[in-house]
């Protein structure tokens, strides 16, 4: 057992060259074992094993740098920094995160969890290096999905003029998440699959490997592939750039990884190494369904099968209602950013292909995308996490919002998401989105009204957003479904005295909320906001009549969401009830199960009911 | 005169082609007649003259459509679709814009003012054509500069699959605004100084004008080009990424030009037709200075002088301030995305090249690229004005706010910023910058204030962002210049019953607002909020105890802005004074000079005085 021998740090230096394939075996049961259990990032953890022990073989971590791109693939760097024991409580509040992590580790040099940051980081890292006279190695290591995001090309412009050592780390798996799209992603298979250019691969390094000059070699390899014009050469396009190309390597050939590392190292310029590997490697079922273990629940290792079968998710109710409306209206279609499984539109584009649009990892693009298929004629819907949606955040004022652009916002993953944690937390957007004018946001309390929404933001002709929670719908509370108008909320219990206006997943934590105060005697009304932007003036007016306190309740930060536009409207209007905030405080969201961040961050029904029984009686 | 005969769109298919060049001619002396009266965007309309002569000759613009990346290259377009009376007041109030706009003719397809969009919309206008069964051509022209923004990647990505026609025009004129950067810009002067490259373009044409199958001729060399692996073929970077790469071709000769769109038309696929300009050409001094007529106040023809000189602007402090900075800390350093000159650091370059980083249009990689820096222990300050900075929403949550890096981010032209109009104004950072957990927010009153801010900022170790507004800097008050403490604001006026707390450029109003409430005998503190987060709890529940009207004064829109946490927190402290919000409304700003905007909008003194007196005598 070579694992036992990992403690910390630079362990592995001192395990013998003969024992890196066992070693690498037992990291990969290790990492099966332990994510069965707690579920998280496997498959693409699988593939990346050799890779990152090359990279822990070659460099020195105490001055060395690793950026993991997204970062869901750093669990067997975790594995080597001394942090094994965290597995156990993976991803669980008060456990190691499923991401690097700066607190967490001094070998977490930047924290990512978003796509395609880490040449931009990784280059930042290397001027900071060259202007304070420091003498050390800084890789980047991306994924071929997180190439096709803008940035990673920004900084790959950027990069392309750098004088000084930048190892960039193509982990090329053929997938970012799901199958990967585009014109990038068919450059590198061209690349992968292509004879001559493996030919040519072979030779390099076999003159590089028989002289002990081989930075000069390589300079005149690249040299004399430049005066032909790149005939036959991979890479052109980094090349072409000015960004020097390595590869293609077999990623899971430790000595070829290290070798070409080695290489690197010695140029004074941005390398990109392109390492070919396998998503899921070892584990037969991550192989074959690749997307379902990206990000798993907890699964017998037997069958690769999960341990409990889900609930009905609001995911899963937008993928009905986006078939039905597609059915009756041609214009409708469907914009993705490479997550056609996780937003659940896997559906619609096996039944409307030609309708459904795939960009990549580009939420840039989709949006703005969306915005000429809506000048077009076309009715679409951009289904985006609420988090990763932030990265569009200029594109949804410029491209949609000042043309008011019928262009409609699925939102998903709205509020807190849970074991992902900081990076992934759904908390900003009734914030960002609602101040943006012509904008409309509104936010469902069930599956039956969240169905309702998307059929009314279809027929309306202007932007709207719709948030819904990640996790299973919400089934209560059939019996109300008044037709949906823009700006008008839904009074749930017309009582008075306290009045409960919930966004969307609090109606069902309001129905607790008022469970308890009723059982300590008090009159509680709930209105379902429905509307966050516009706000229903007319049901706070009424509110304010027989209400003394109106309460909001949000899962968002309370800076610019709902809550204040309520009291802003009281205050306007000199109302005299008084207003009580419910929401997450402005504060960044450690990764746990959502209920207990809901416990926390006073969220639940009992601490609602606690602070308003303690107001209401005073 | 044939500009005469211009009148609508489609009478420039009127003139015969013998007069195409006089036509030419003309178009460039009524541009620099009309702009040297107005200002406006001058040097990137005369280069792309011949260019949309050319497109409007071979499109159909009834049913064609083009879409103008950033936009500020439309104003021959704007000529030949019938508004050549617009440029009596162009970027006036009430007049024409300087940007395409979808209200101000048909024959504007999708509003445009920042950077990289076109392709993206383009593509979707074009996938919207295919299903719902048009056969229209969707055109976009995009500089070289926009290239390098990596939403213009993201979209030829996508297109790079795409099976239908849509048509990319890359007006390559060395020049973004100021001069360009990375290896993007260098690949592409490859290609124009490369003779290979040109025989390959005669021959090229040579074939297809000999023969009426262009079509298939085009595609038997793309076939030879690609069999001998593009042996001096240029566009290999693009036709790499799946797009058919036509060019280069001269972006004044219009027959070669409406050429290479002929063929283009006839291909099923995303065509990049690679279009050479002269940024400023027909006009010496704009060739000379292409940045300085970039944008342009008015000048005089003759010696190309702007007609009045400009005042101290908030721009030239942060220029001479960063100097300084940089002279005493050796971390310091500077970040912008292809604005030295807007921004004002290119003093700062010329002294401390090394510690300027251009990255191109590219504000994602620059905020991260910024939180690297940050990482490698260097103090970034990163320049870029307050719309585009939306780019980067995303990354300065994830990359600088997550981490708690210390990134300063100058935040320019924020608040209303005039004649560019509704794609331009700076009037939501105060709302996405406050919501985000970890981030300081705060702007000077007047140029002192600026100069300590900075100071401040770069001794802090942790994100700050800085806004000040455009124009000429305020240089009053210059006796109040407490020290900068985070979160405490700065008292000007102590008295009682009404208190105004201004952010940033709004003390000098609110001076002009007590001027005019003393005039009626009325009691009036002012207060320079300074810090738009965290607030000043303390100032605020010490004015509640001598004020009744609190009054907050900001150039932001009202959703998310200060007055909201001012009142939130007055609410939550049951403060019984009144808080009356005076903010920009939930409305996009149209263009028209700073002082008629603010008066629109009810930000003037007069207007907030009015209002004041009016709550207060109640």
């Amino acid at each position: 057992m070579y694992l036992e021998k990992i403690e910390k740090a630079g362990d592995i230096k001192k395990i013998k060259p003969e024992h890196y394939e066992q070693l690498a075996s037992e990291i990969r049961s290790f990492l099966i074992e332990k994510i069965s259990v707690t579920g998280g990032h496997l498959a693409s953890n699988l593939g990346s094993v050799e890779l990152t022990m090359a990279l822990h073989l070659e460099l020195d971590l105490k001055k060395d740098k690793i950026v993991w791109d997204v970062g869901h693939q750093a669990y067997t760097h975790k594995i080597l920094t001394g942090r094994k024991a965290g597995f156990d409580t993976l991803r669980q509040l008060g456990g190691m995160s499923g991401f690097p992590k700066r607190r967490e580790s001094e070998f977490d040099c930047f924290d990512t969890g978003h796509s395609s940051t880490s040449i931009s980081a990784a280059l930042g890292m290397a001027k900071a290096r060259d202007v304070l006279g420091q003498n050390n190695t800084i890789v980047a290591v991306i994924g071929d999905g997180a190439l096709t995001g803008g940035m990673a090309f920004e900084a790959l412009n950027n990069a392309g003029k750098c004088d000084s050592n930048l190892i960039i780390i193509l982990n090329d798996n053929k997938m970012s998440i799901s199958e990967n799209v585009g014109g990038i992603p068919r450059y590198l298979t061209d690349i992968r699959t292509s004879e001559g250019y493996l030919d040519l691969k072979d030779d390099v390094y076999n003159k590089i490997s028989g002289t002990k000059t081989g930075n000069s070699i390589v300079n005149s390899i690249r040299r004399a592939k430049n005066s032909i014009k790149s005939l036959m050469s991979p890479g052109m396009l980094f090349e072409e750039m000015g960004v020097v190309y390595l590869g293609p390597v077999d990623g899971h050939n430790i000595y070829a990884v290290r070798k070409a590392v080695k290489e690197a190292k010695r140029l004074k310029r941005a390398v990109l190494i392109h390492v070919v590997t396998e998503k899921g490697r070892g584990y037969s079922p991550a192989v074959k369904h690749p997307a379902r273990f990206h990000g798993t629940d907890p699964f017998d290792i037997a069958t690769g099968l999960p341990k409990k079968s889900s609930n009905v998710s609001w995911t899963d109710i937008f993928s009905t209602v986006m078939i039905k409306l597609a059915k009756r209206d041609e214009r409708i279609c469907a914009v993705t950013a490479a997550m056609p499984d996780g937003t659940g539109l896997k559906r619609f584009s096996n039944i409307y292909p030609e309708r459904c649009f795939d960009v990549g990892i580009a939420e840039e693009h989709a949006v703005t995308f969306a915005a000429g298929l809506a000048v077009g004629g076309l009715k679409p819907i951009v289904a985006i996490y609420s988090s990763f949606l932030q990265r569009a955040y200029d594109q949804i004022i410029h491209d949609v919002c000042i043309q008011n652009l019928p262009v409609v916002f699925a939102v998903d993953r709205a509020g807190l998401v849970g074991k992902d944690g900081e990076t992934h937390q759904g908390i900003f957007d009734l914030s960002y989105l609602s101040c943006m004018p012509n904008m409309v946001v509104c936010a469902p309390k069930n599956k039956w009204e969240f169905s309702d929404m998307l059929k009314y933001a279809a027929a309306e002709n202007r932007p709207i957003a719709i948030r819904y929670p990640r996790g299973p719908v919400y089934e209560g509370l059939e019996e109300f479904r008044a037709d949906i108008e823009t700006g008008v909320s839904e009074w749930i219990y017309r009582e008075a005295d306290i009045a409960l206006f919930a966004v969307g997943s609090m109606v069902k934590t309001a129905e607790k909320v008022r469970n308890i105060l009723k059982s300590k005697g008090l009159n509680v009304s709930i209105i379902n906001a429905r509307f966050v932007k516009p706000i229903d003036e007319e049901a706070i007016l009424e509110a304010a009549r027989s209400h003394s306190l109106i309460v909001t309740m949000e899962e968002n930060v309370r800076s610019g969401g709902y809550g204040e536009k309520v009291l802003d409207f009281m205050s306007s209007e000199k109302l005299e009830s008084e207003c009580m905030i419910i929401s997450l405080p402005d504060k960044f969201i450690e990764h746990g199960s959502v209920d207990e961040l809901i416990k926390i961050y006073g969220l639940d029904a009992e601490t609602v009911a606690d602070r308003i029984s303690k107001a209401f009686n005073k």
